[in-house]
């Protein structure tokens, strides 16, 4: 198995092996049009085309009702944390919403802040960011302008489950860590966001879906910039955008639908790679904990330590001998964390959970 | 010669061979982690480390002094355009001021106009920007919260000769299409910045150089990814960086460096390159016209187009045919225009010069 297959990084992740070999061949020479594709120009009608066409395979796969708008962005997801109320606070209306479940949500926190009225309606601190609350059971104000919450917190490895229909102010999710890893309903949304280098690309683009009837709450004063409408009129093509991670990310895309089968599939495959495990670990339940309790634990992301903490350092350097990388838990919670995307596969899982007990056996 | 030598566009624009060569190995095996670069987490000490190379590196060739910070960020030369004004307009200081001399300096506008106090202090359109003014004959306000130009408009080739020294308030130049391409004095700037797709890079990262006397304008009340404090604090890994563009800058900048000999030797090329081209449209003058006025051409982009503008579709349909690449005008002007760029060899402007001496003894 080639070493990349065995990249559980938190992110950017692992890529799928027919993704890279293509790529390989289009930095020196992409074969629609004889030139590397890091020369392309963005005003090309390869690249045009390609950006047309990434929406559409997106669409598809996702089934995108008409009335929601795509558009790919620079500046990470982080960027979004500002720019989401910056388009869509309404003045005078209640406070924008914002559930905090881990790392990601504070993340939220600190950027949103700045721009407009906003309340925390849960807080997990007090459990250390162990455990979700169940979205429709919140006392949420219909008054708000939005309600903001992170899909699956990639530091804590927490998930929610799915959102069908949540009535209220307009829902939005950051679904960085867990889009494209299952089908979900679009339509339950205002808003969806995900930077691509987990489950969909390199670093460097970002994915928005937006219900064009939110856009009309756009104020003519951001800069155009800053204004979702601009990019959406300009079909994703107002300055130059990355042309080479929205390739990669067409090529995951094609990879999703050709080689895995589409969304439905792709969950499959997911959720019986972290069943797998999530079942090894509690299978050492004697030495190992994970971080999330049952009920919020995450597909795509597996926070887990050793009761003993000297054997989460053994850990660490005897599974990067063994050529598994990216264990390392995030700096802000230490031990393990095993991420699972998309371009993980089940043979690679397979391989870290013979690993873990190994170790266990043999250290534990 | 390699395709990819022949591509005359705007940008993106082409890179040198040996670059791409080192990085369609690193999209499959990075040599120094096995993993392919697509895959490397930014917080991994890989990562961290060429961040900090490449800051070095930019910083030895420019000759950066130590009073000024390096900050590697996403969003294009565009969204520079307001975060300016964002971070150092003084409140209660005199309007910042903005030469106007081009397409880009009018979309510099645009964005920079929703954020703060601005005036126009030279406008050349009404030659139809083909000239420059003389930067010290212009009347600034020396309480200007800061002067803002653009070195070289990429759209109509002009270019301003070297800045020196310019008392008055901090000057602040877009270098997208012509950092890198030669030797200037940083200290004449309170900020520089460009875009990597031009001379530097694949589309995705933007160089900004900062005079830390500067940062102090900067509000407490910024999202902090809209605070050039943040990226600088954080060494341009705050939120996850464009690992892989930052990668391929740092491949450029050694052949800069290694291969090319450093800035002055690069400028020298440069203007070779750039003197053989206007002395092929100058000894067609009777065919043809150069946008730019002589006193204000550019050695990175030159405009022209024929007296008879069938010839121009003409030209652009056999130079394609020919294996010359994106040789159109931008939309905005029409006509022609070859960008030669730091990665455009001298033989690949021979070409292009041979060609167009063929191309009008035949059809013009
Ligand atoms: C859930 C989630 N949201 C947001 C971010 C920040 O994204 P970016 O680094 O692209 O700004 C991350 C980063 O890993 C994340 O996991
Ligand atoms: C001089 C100049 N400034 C700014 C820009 C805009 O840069 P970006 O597309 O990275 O936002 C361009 C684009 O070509 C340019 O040539």
């Amino acid at each position: 198995m080639h070493r990349n297959q065995l990249n559980f990084s938190g992110g950017p992740g692992a890529l799928p092996d027919s993704v890279l070999q293509q790529v390989q061949q289009a930095v020196v020479e992409l074969p629609e049009t004889g030139l590397s594709v890091l020369g392309m120009s963005h005003r090309s009608s390869w690249f045009v085309d390609l950006l047309a066409q990434t929406e559409a395979d997106l669409r598809a796969l996702l089934q995108v009702p008409d009335d929601y708008s795509v558009a790919f962005l620079q500046g990470g997801s982080s960027l979004q944390f500002s720019m989401i109320p910056m388009n869509f606070s309404v003045p005078g209306a209640a406070a924008a919403e914002y559930v905090t479940t881990g790392y990601w949500s504070r993340k939220v926190l600190e950027e949103a802040s700045r721009v407009g009225p906003m309340r925390v309606i849960w807080d997990g601190a007090a459990s250390g960011y162990r455990a979700l609350p169940s979205l429709d059971a919140l006392d949420w104000d219909t008054r708000a302008s939005f309600r903001h919450y992170v899909s699956n917190e990639t530091v804590e490895g927490l998930q929610f489950p799915a959102v069908t229909d949540l009535p209220g102010s307009p829902l939005i999710a950051d679904m960085s860590s867990d889009f494209m890893s299952k089908p979900f309903d679009v339509r339950a949304y205002g808003m969806v966001y995900a930077h691509a280098q987990k489950n969909l690309g390199p670093a460097g683009v970002t994915v928005t879906l937006i219900r064009n009837a939110l856009l009309e709450r756009t104020p003519d004063t951001l800069p155009p910039m800053l204004d979702y409408r601009t990019h959406i009129k300009h079909r994703s093509n107002y300055n130059t955008p990355p042309v080479f991670a929205i390739y990669v990310m067409a090529k995951v895309l094609h990879w999703i639908r050709d080689e895995i089968g589409g969304l439905d599939a792709m969950r499959d495959i997911n959720s019986r790679k972290s069943a797998a495990l999530y079942a090894t670990l509690d299978g050492l339940r004697e030495v190992v904990d994970c971080h999330a309790e049952k009920a919020a634990r995450s597909m795509m992301n597996i926070a887990f330590r050793f009761k003993d903490a000297r054997l989460d350092t053994l850990f660490k350097e005897k599974s990067t001998e063994a050529g598994l990388s990216g264990l390392g838990g995030h700096r802000s919670l230490g031990g393990m964390r095993a991420s699972l995307y998309n371009a993980v596969s089940e043979q690679a899982v397979k391989r870290l959970t013979t690993f873990i007990n190994e170790f266990a056996v043999r250290y534990a």
